[in-house]
């Protein structure tokens, strides 16, 4: 008898090249057969960008011993032009990740990785994005890698919705230091940006954004308090904003 | 006595020189003091983007008699270097637009106008997008004006919350074929897309992203039932992707 193997999708959004992505694509290897189609350069804070005017362009290479195309496109193309033009079957799951750096709270609508995730929803295949509290190059996955295992496979063991989409976060804490699980719901933030004002050799004005996160929440339900409290945060995600507490406040404006 | 004049900020995303952002400025201009902060290319399909990773530049220009600046960054850019930077006092209103297309249904997440009408809402500023269902850069956006003035009037008359925002779709008929106005939810839909695989003269392969549009929901309170029933629709919408449905079905994650 032949048991098909699981077909696992990796994205990410800060590039083919990140050390996050090979940590993925480790984890994502003992669960079946892995293809990777990420971006050619870091595309962080790229959100549900889609290239529209320009053109797309694929070259094949190998990451650990799996297929990987690298694509000059958004984290969002990756997953598009993987699932309808690349692979020869529809993967059973999409991992995006590991991001270096967080993507909880508001940060989620920034972000590439988790565009990425909630694209692969769209395609009704079931999406898990997940982020490592810790920018930095040389980050240790360890914990990360730990956690995207358990979490993977009772994905993969449940029959969830396959519209399923989940924000993973990780505290920068070694694996014994971590609390556990929680399921939990973004946190209200927002960025209070600052723009740093410069001058180029030419005399010419240019800026770069700056800026602090700043949490509005302070409910014990949310992502926010998950990571403060040592937990793996993990927000279920889906793609309808409309906001139906504000729907009947203006019902005013049917008669304008 | 000095009443002091509201302050309006105009964005868009199909760039500084596209003719619906002339269409908005002549709009706001009625209600008080115009400023313009747009991209100096078109930015269509840009979603949440923001730019991380490279400077953004900024001249200052005017249209139509009023002040604006292009940016070389996406839509949220001009949002957050606007308020931010540029502007001397906090606008009471940002309105984005008037687009050269749909931003109904789930197209409102890919949206550069519409992305930047959600970041001014983040930035506690009621925030209005707008879009004409038509692409044509010869698009005839009187219909569009007439109602953008009805609701722009209505929105800056009354005090709904600072975090307000509006999804705002036009359909592409004379005014006096419109039959009103609907404050509808986000549809349920997707892109089926198409690849358009070609070579280049050197012989490599690249990639035109194309696809079809498909509603999957029948509901008659959405924005998509609106349209095309021929009325304008208004979708409120909000930053938090929570998905509360699921959450109560994934709590085992909790236990693995």
């Amino acid at each position: 008898m032949h048991i098909k193997k699981s077909l696992i999708l990796v994205v990410n959004d800060d590039g083919i090249n990140a050390p996050g992505i090979k940590s993925l694509i480790a984890v994502a290897k003992e669960f079946g057969d892995v293809v990777v189609v990420a971006p050619d350069k870091p595309q962080s804070g790229m959100g549900h960008a889609i290239t529209l005017d320009s053109t797309l362009h694929i070259n094949k290479t190998d990451i650990a011993g799996v297929v990987a195309y690298s694509c000059s496109g958004t984290p969002v193309d990756c997953v598009k032009i993987a699932v309808n033009k690349l692979l020869d079957r529809r993967p059973d799951l999409i991992v995006s990740g590991i991001n270096h750096g967080s993507n909880s709270s508001i940060n989620v609508i920034y972000s590439g990785t988790m565009s990425a995730a909630v694209e692969g929803a769209l395609e009704k295949i079931p999406s898990i994005g997940f982020s490592l509290l810790n920018h930095s190059i040389d980050a240790d996955f360890t914990a990360s890698k730990h956690y995207a295992k358990k979490i993977i496979a009772h994905v993969l063991a449940n029959d969830f919705s396959k519209e399923m989409c989940l924000n993973v976060n990780i505290p920068n804490l070694d694996t014994d230091l971590i609390a556990g699980i929680k399921v939990c719901r973004q946190a209200k933030g927002n960025w209070e940006e600052e723009y740093d004002e410069r001058s180029d050799p030419m005399g010419r004005t240019y800026y770069w954004l700056t800026g602090k996160f700043v949490i509005n929440d302070d409910g014990k339900d949310t992502d926010e308090w998950a990571l403060a409290n040592n937990y793996v945060s993990i927000v279920p995600v889906q793609p309808d904003i409309t906001d139906y507490s504000l729907s009947n406040n203006i019902k005013s404006l049917e008669n304008v």
